[in-house]
């Protein structure tokens, strides 16, 4: 017996595939925590719950020596250190965020990368200054069509070494909820989220939140840079240049009732009156509804009011359970009219997947 | 294309393979954090960063209800809201605490339950009540051997229903740092590590702090519930009884160097001079020693004093880094004379490993 992991150098290895789980995939869930279904149950996910990305490692960076440069396609470029920023108009604001690749390894073929089951998502109360005023301040160039946000993550991604950057079109920067947030939940931000400052945007997948920030810049063409240009897409395969993903699909989640298996994740309950409840999201308009399924029979259960206009909604209906095995299953819809669809449309990175959750029970007599 | 997992319902999964990974370990892996190996750079893990194992489900407690109940073979049963325990004499000790089945899935074959490759580790400050006064203020019998810890998360392993419970022998009770924790790092503790009380058993592997602690028994028989006496053995096979796993051994992990590939994690380096560092921690004895070794050529690294008598040691070493693929590796001894082992003794359930850290990375020129 050996402790070595087989090394996988195969250049195609980040190909779609119908094979079993790889040792990378399993370094990146490792690394990159997603939420226990059972902390749907709180309106603010505590830090340690709420899902983490990090795409290169987690950056050290000593606050005192840190500062935000404001520059590009500006009139006034700005320089201000983080005790210049706390002083600046604060909003605290909670919000839902998404990875754009939840759901990804639930896919076949199976886009293989960070590989999301379900709880890639969290929602957290940020604290923070409000980008827009910041803007004004400087002054943008009537000719500035995005910012880019540029984080101290540094790293390789696709042969192309680069530290995370990604933009936002000028028309989104303004939003209400777009914060530069230097407090999650009342507390410094923790490392992995981005300490000292990272940017917030409401309704977005997460992706566009970018951590450790170091600076925007105006720019006036779009930005092409690779988690722009080549992350971040709906393809069909890879040739296709794809589009890029945005706002957050209508989805929800339901939290696994009864007690689980340790290793199967199996869930048991016991027969009579359950309380079903979960969250329910959308990055396009509010939550209007959301449908349980259960053994394939949809009833409506009741939305109950959010912490706020870009945080989830909480769910819930009493059912009453007997003996035996059943299917549950969640669906929302938004006042788009958008509803999760039944069978995902399949992408080549498995980006914006928001179809139905399932989750077989068993109810013992 | 699907978005069904398959679920594997072969009663032999849980024997040890060379096959790949299965779903179950991934839900696992998505559910139990590992610290990154980053985070090692830091004397103190913060929460969100620190290994977590959840056997079951986080319990969700309101501490107002909650009560901890201290009975058994003790001649003055008690039972003790969170406000009398946190009016007690109060202790902060920064304490290391590494997961039994840290390293699992790098042993072949590949014992198969949570899959942890390095990161099943941290070091947190706990602040608590020190346990012993508690026990003299209970007054064991002259005849209770262990004391029996139950925490309130509540499941199925190994077909069999239980709240998780953990023994210690009463000898082992009284030991300095012994706690009943309920801060972490300054804040209430967080769901996941155990809120609203936990135990903290320094030097013992973590399945001994039980979290969501809920009573505490002294018994005059030793304990035999499934986490005692099925779980976290060393067994050659499964008819093996094995042997429980107790106290930590000694072990030293590196941090990667230079910046990562996103996928691969495969790191590059800039040639010249580079400061290698890591951590070393024993529960048996004082690291003495960690030797780093380059390319099969070992150096003796720089100790340095941890933040306390329970905590890891950090340790560096100058590298002057030329251009090529380097094989980098550590290995602590503790003041017990016991080094880390360069090939790990396999065991059944892949407990207690604690092989040499090896990694490859490349110099660019």
């Amino acid at each position: 017996m050996t402790t070595s992991l087989p090394h996988q150098a195969d250049p195609h290895a980040l190909d779609p595939t119908d094979g079993p789980l790889t040792v990378e995939e399993l370094r990146l869930a490792s690394r990159n925590h997603a939420l226990p279904l059972e902390a749907l149950g709180s309106d603010v996910t505590p830090a340690g719950l709420h899902y983490v990305v990090v795409h290169f490692d987690i950056p050290t960076i000593d606050a005192g020596q840190w500062r935000l440069r404001l520059g590009g396609a500006v009139r006034r470029p700005l320089e201000l250190t983080l005790d210049a920023i706390r002083t600046r108009p604060r909003s605290t604001i909670p919000v839902t965020l998404e990875c754009a690749g939840n759901g990804r390894a639930l896919l076949r073929p199976r886009p293989v990368s960070q590989p999301w089951l379900l709880g890639g998502v969290g929602t957290a109360e940020w604290t923070g200054t409000p980008l827009a005023p910041l803007l004004e301040e400087a002054g943008l160039d009537a000719d500035a069509v995005e910012l880019v946000f540029t984080g101290a993550d540094h790293g390789i991604q696709g042969d192309e070494e680069h530290d995370y950057a990604r933009s936002l079109p000028v028309g989104d920067t303004s939003g209400a909820g777009v914060l530069l947030a230097y407090e999650m939940n009342g507390q410094p931000l923790p490392p992995q989220h981005g300490y000292p400052l990272r940017l917030v945007v409401p309704g977005w997948y997460g992706m566009t939140s970018v951590k450790w920030l170091t600076s925007i810049e105006a720019v006036t063409r779009p930005f092409d840079g690779f988690q722009q240009r080549v992350a971040y897409r709906r393809q069909r395969d890879a040739e296709d240049p794809g589009e890029p993903v945005s706002r957050m699909r209508v989805r929800s989640l339901l939290i696994p009732p009864g007690i689980p298996d340790f290793f199967t994740r199996r869930r048991v309950l016991r027969p009579g009156s359950t309380l079903l409840r979960g969250r329910a999201w959308s990055g396009h308009g509010t939550v209007e509804r959301v449908e349980v399924g259960i053994d394939g029979q949809w009833l409506d259960a009741r939305l109950h009011p959010p912490a706020g206009p870009f945080a989830w909604h909480g769910w819930s209906l009493e059912w009453d359970a007997r003996p035996g095995d059943h299917e549950l299953a969640c669906r929302a819809t938004d006042t788009t009219g958008e509803a999760q669809p039944f069978a995902q449309a399949w992408n080549h990175q498995g980006m914006a997947n928001n179809a139905v959750q399932r989750l077989v029970v068993t109810v013992r007599g």
